[in-house]
């Protein structure tokens, strides 16, 4: 028998996010009931931690599920969209960056379920404190989702297609994008036989500034004080990679002239 | 009676690492005697937290310290060398960026004593994981500076002059550079009138994951995905700010490069 509020769950996709997502809600007394992937391999592989059925022909997909989550690449989710049909069943995507309405072809139900985090498929997540967003096509799709999220997580929010544009944008300029700075220091200090460590504590520290404080009050180095003597003997010590001097260049010019002019426009 | 190897030193500087690390180097049972600075006021209001002297004129600087700590903005440490006339006592400065023989015209003893960590003024620093860069121009300044340095952190390192300069880049890069990253994220979220607190726990993440893994291999997002249409609707996100859209191009670009080519190199 099922237990109250406890769903079964069709997997689409067996790739980062549906692989953790699989298993928090597994753990949360949710029942997987199938996972698809275009490789039954990859099916299999998550199949097998959730005790569950694997395929890799979407025309296997049960249809007695309470909800189908379509947790594939961007790019692929048209693409899924439009050879599933599932009449009136709850459907969603993970994405962050995919308008809900891609999903309008398949049921007359459909929703985002959008797990604010960097997946891998190794190291487990804690989903206690990760933001889900979510968003659906009527109230009572939505009410389904708010506690399928309050399963898993404390922090659930109802985030719409645009909101939830902006706060990809927004991910991927302070996650992804501060990542690779972490990356480009690492190289250049091994090119220098010396190792990230020494870094570490105070990468630590800049990102613990902003959980009291706003990042643009914390703002320090060469660039906000325009110290130029600097900023030229810092690129000089990039000649021979002309990216790392644009990027160099770009980012200090930037840090100047949002200090400047603080309510810069951003139209 | 002065302890074994407590210090009398004369601090020149009062801005945000002058404050820190004085307040640290007295809880460590060293004696600061004087603090100079251009404008008497703000010597003052460090002297105060430190129950020492306060002056504005280098002349009026005691001959009598083991050891004179220049901490000043970069361009201005070389103006204060060559005011500044000690004959044998240690000198150092705690700069990231400028050579340690700018104080050769100082002193026969000189020496670089750099605390790599983001300082302000106000919240207290907690010096015992912050790697101490230490340098000097003979081996018995540098056990000088070793000693000192192990007074207040755990983590002193030998870094010589070229290393700092390195260290000092990787340092702007991961730390001034993402910190602008974070900043410009919040600034898009607050104009569609969201909070960064939503990103709070991913951008934590993604510094825990650093912590075990080097960051290459940990880059997720639409650039290393070479996600184009992904992108393009990003940037499209960023219309009416030119800069924003040219350092989401650069930087996205730098991505791919970097992880089609993790040999790239840095000449």
């Amino acid at each position: 028998m099922k237990k109250k509020n406890s769903l079964h769950i069709v997997f689409i996709g067996a790739g980062n996010v549906a692989t953790q997502l699989a298993l928090a809600l597994k753990k949360s007394n949710h029942t997987i009931v199938q996972v698809y992937s275009r490789q039954l391999q990859n099916a299999q592989r998550l199949a097998q931690r959730l005790k569950c059925t694997a395929i890799s022909d979407l025309h296997s997909i049960v249809k007695s599920a309470d909800l189908y989550i379509i947790s594939v690449k961007d790019d692929a989710i048209v693409e899924v969209a439009t050879r599933l049909k599932l009449k009136s069943k709850l459907v969603v995507h993970t994405s962050g960056s995919v308008d809900m309405k891609v999903l309008q072809p398949v049921s007359k139900n459909y929703g985002v379920f959008y797990p604010l985090q960097t997946f891998s498929k190794t190291s487990r997540v804690r989903f206690k404190t990760i933001p889900v967003c979510v968003e659906a096509n009527s109230a009572s799709s939505l009410n389904t989702l708010i506690l399928l999220g309050h399963s898993i997580s404390d922090n659930v929010q109802k985030i719409d297609s645009e909101q939830r544009r902006t706060i990809h944008l927004a991910a991927v300029i302070a996650c992804n994008f501060t990542n690779h700075m972490y990356a480009i220091a690492e190289q250049i200090l091994n090119k220098n036989k010396m190792s990230l460590d020494i870094l570490k504590p105070l990468i630590q520290e800049t990102t613990n500034k902003i959980k009291t404080h706003s990042p643009a009050e914390m703002q320090t180095g060469p660039a906000i004080r325009d110290d130029k003597k600097t900023m030229e003997k810092q690129l000089q010590l990039l000649t021979g990679n002309v990216d790392y001097q644009k990027m160099y260049t770009l980012i200090s010019k930037s840090i100047l002239t949002f200090s400047k002019n603080k309510s810069a426009k951003l139209e």
